[in-house]
């Protein structure tokens, strides 16, 4: 039973002295490397571009022979094939081509008469003109992306032209368990009929793990699913410690509300935790809770999706940062109007699940908070696209109060 | 040569009259919808929750028996097994239960006092309280999720918690062939030396398709990759031909900067377009093209990998959109203030990459535009992280703007 509630903090800072246990780095060719995160500071190892280069189709010059140049006093240079130019000649160049030697300028085509050997260049340009200066992009030791970043495409390709091959990313390694007897896979369900069938039994549809995997696998773990354990000790006891050898972190779903059949605590005490806890001073996810066995931790969360979502959110991600040994970056918040009151029970710490719109007309966010507040509720998190977190200290927020929101999903333009 | 400049909205609008080939949805299982668009609206097809449940540990009661109980005055009711609860009689049940037959509210474990075959109830519960009624989250028929939005492992789980085993998504494929006897693929470099060695000879690392993948994947699209085919008329016009067979839409990068060496226009006259255009009066990314054949159609981008972003990211988008039947929906935007002056030539429509962050003290976006407006600037897309598009009408933005700004990455707070 949850006779007290410790706010996440709290436990936070507790477990975190136990979880000794480190996620390891791999090195792995960059565009593999896509949805990692980067374990080490990327530095441009050549300069990008790798030499000067023209900006524009057009003639490589040198500057100062075309200083004068004007429509109706055109300067005339011969146009050269050599890969260098000499004073009075210029070399045709397309965008992108290095520039050849001697030249400091590029005059666009347009700005050019060809007539045979010679062009007529009929406007000056300044030194550098129309040239991608080597190194402008990135020069040699700039810090191309920053360790604890999510690599992308675009990081992905900017490190591979600054010469970095191979990079080193995180590999965390999540094993994840779902307890119940009430619930069943959904790739046990042939169609709707099955469906209703289950419910007609009290059995429901697993849907926690995709709420998890969603957040899981947007800081690049690998999964390693175990399915479902029945309401067992020995069972999910068997199945943490299993998951626990092969993976940096366990997590295990249902089973944590605190009832009579609640299984999974016991099964946990079994491993002799160094520490654990269970009742955040959060809702939903009250009872989510966290144990640490062999410096590695276990997560217990809700078997209901959107307390599993917000539980692991507050306590599973820090716990993760810690153990990669990056800062933890909470998602940036945006700043938006309340359109009605909200409030919460005092001494808890509230996510409210809230819908955020912006204005087209005035650029402001508008927030409205959803009218469900069932930690069951899928539709809060489809409905709605951002969550509202109102401290401990706080009853709720007025109507018209600015507040702080952080967005879980797109965010669209209110309707008219 | 780029003798004239269309607008992207009517060069849109032409393309779109030719492109009669449309994309395939297929039937796909739910939970592998991830990351695709979906091709029908998805509706309810049972209640969820499938019965009512209860939301707490504690005892389901019938409410009207417990109206007069108090600490003072506890109501006693007997403690029965049955899946029943008759008038005067309390059934035990976890958080998730479904409601037994009888009962109307379940009153909370903190609030009972168990005295073997009774309990005690110090507290009384309205109707429903504490239950979480059939349906609450979603109806039989209310809309789960709208064509033409993409799955996540949140909407899945809806889809499949409602019963919608399958779903019918989008399946665009997409051939991609780079072009450019100046690029080498990364793939074939094996470490910063061999970058050293051809940058000496002017071969620079083929980005440009990391970030047309970018894009392309986030619109649930599968990757043909040709590889690069070097300058060569017979040899671009043969790889598009092959591709536009196996695909929706072929995208060539490279060679569309118009000099003599660009070779990419003239392999794609040779399919004898129904339609084809190149010269967009945007910056940067002005080169873009767009050409159809048997009703397909065929992007010419930059071989500039920022170039290449935004022509994919303005034409393709959009075109993909019209051949799945689904409204184009640009990415939201956000409205900041510009923290200096930013200008562009008359008449092109400007992409401006810009870094917003996000004022601690006051939540008001601030957006300064990145001095380095190269289209072959990768820097420009890491350290930037929006787009601030100036309409062709416009020559730019003063300081202190109120300007609207499209989010290609995540939003930071600004350093103090």
């Amino acid at each position: 039973m949850l006779r007290e509630l410790k706010r996440v903090d709290e436990v936070l800072k507790e477990v975190l002295k136990y979880v000794s246990h480190r996620i390891l780095s791999i090195r792995v060719r960059t565009y593999d490397a896509v949805g990692k995160i980067l374990a080490e500071d990327v530095y441009a190892r050549v300069d990008l571009p790798p030499f000067d280069r023209s900006a524009v189709d057009g003639y490589a010059v040198r500057s100062d022979d075309v200083v004068s140049a004007s429509p109706s006093s055109p300067v005339i240079l011969y146009l050269s094939k050599s890969s260098r130019v000499e004073p009075g000649h210029a070399v045709k160049v397309c965008t992108g081509d290095p520039l050849p030697d001697g030249a400091d300028a590029v005059v666009m085509k347009e700005h050019v008469v060809e007539r045979g050997e010679f062009i007529e260049v009929l406007k000056p340009v300044p030194r550098w003109g129309n040239v991608s200066r080597r190194g402008e992009d990135f020069k040699v030791g700039d810090l191309v992306l920053s360790r604890g970043s999510v690599v992308d495409n675009v990081s992905a390709a900017a490190m591979l032209a600054t010469g970095n091959l191979e990079i080193e990313v995180f590999r965390p390694r999540i094993g994840i368990v779902c307890t119940g007897s009430e619930i069943v896979e959904p790739e046990c369900l042939r169609d709707v009929k099955d469906v209703e069938e289950f419910s007609r039994r009290g059995i429901i549809v697993n849907t926690t793990r995709f709420l998890v995997k969603e957040v899981v696998e947007s800081l690049g773990a690998e999964i390693e699913y175990y399915g479902i354990v029945p309401d067992n000790v020995d069972q999910i006891s068997n199945a943490v410690s299993f998951l626990l050898e092969r993976n940096d972190m366990v997590i295990v779903t249902g089973g944590t509300a605190v009832g009579d059949r609640d299984l999974t605590y016991s099964a946990i005490l079994r491993l002799e935790p160094a520490y654990v806890w269970r009742g955040l001073a959060i809702r939903p996810a009250k009872p989510t809770g966290v144990a640490v066995v062999n410096g590695k931790p276990i997560l217990m969360l809700s078997g209901f999706p959107v307390a599993a979502y917000v539980g692991f959110t507050v306590l599973g991600v820090p716990i993760l940062c810690h153990m990669m040994g990056i800062e933890y970056r909470e998602r940036t918040m945006l700043r938006g109007v309340l359109t009605r009151r909200v409030a919460k029970p005092p001494s808890l710490r509230a996510y409210v699940r809230v819908r955020a719109c912006i204005d087209r007309r005035d650029g402001i966010v508008k927030v409205s908070p959803l009218a469900l507040t069932g930690s069951g509720l899928l539709s809060t998190l489809i409905k709605g696209n951002a969550i509202l977190e109102i401290p401990e200290e706080l009853e709720g927020f007025e109507e018209g109060s600015q507040v702080w929101i952080r967005l879980v999903r797109d965010l669209n333009y209110c309707e008219e």
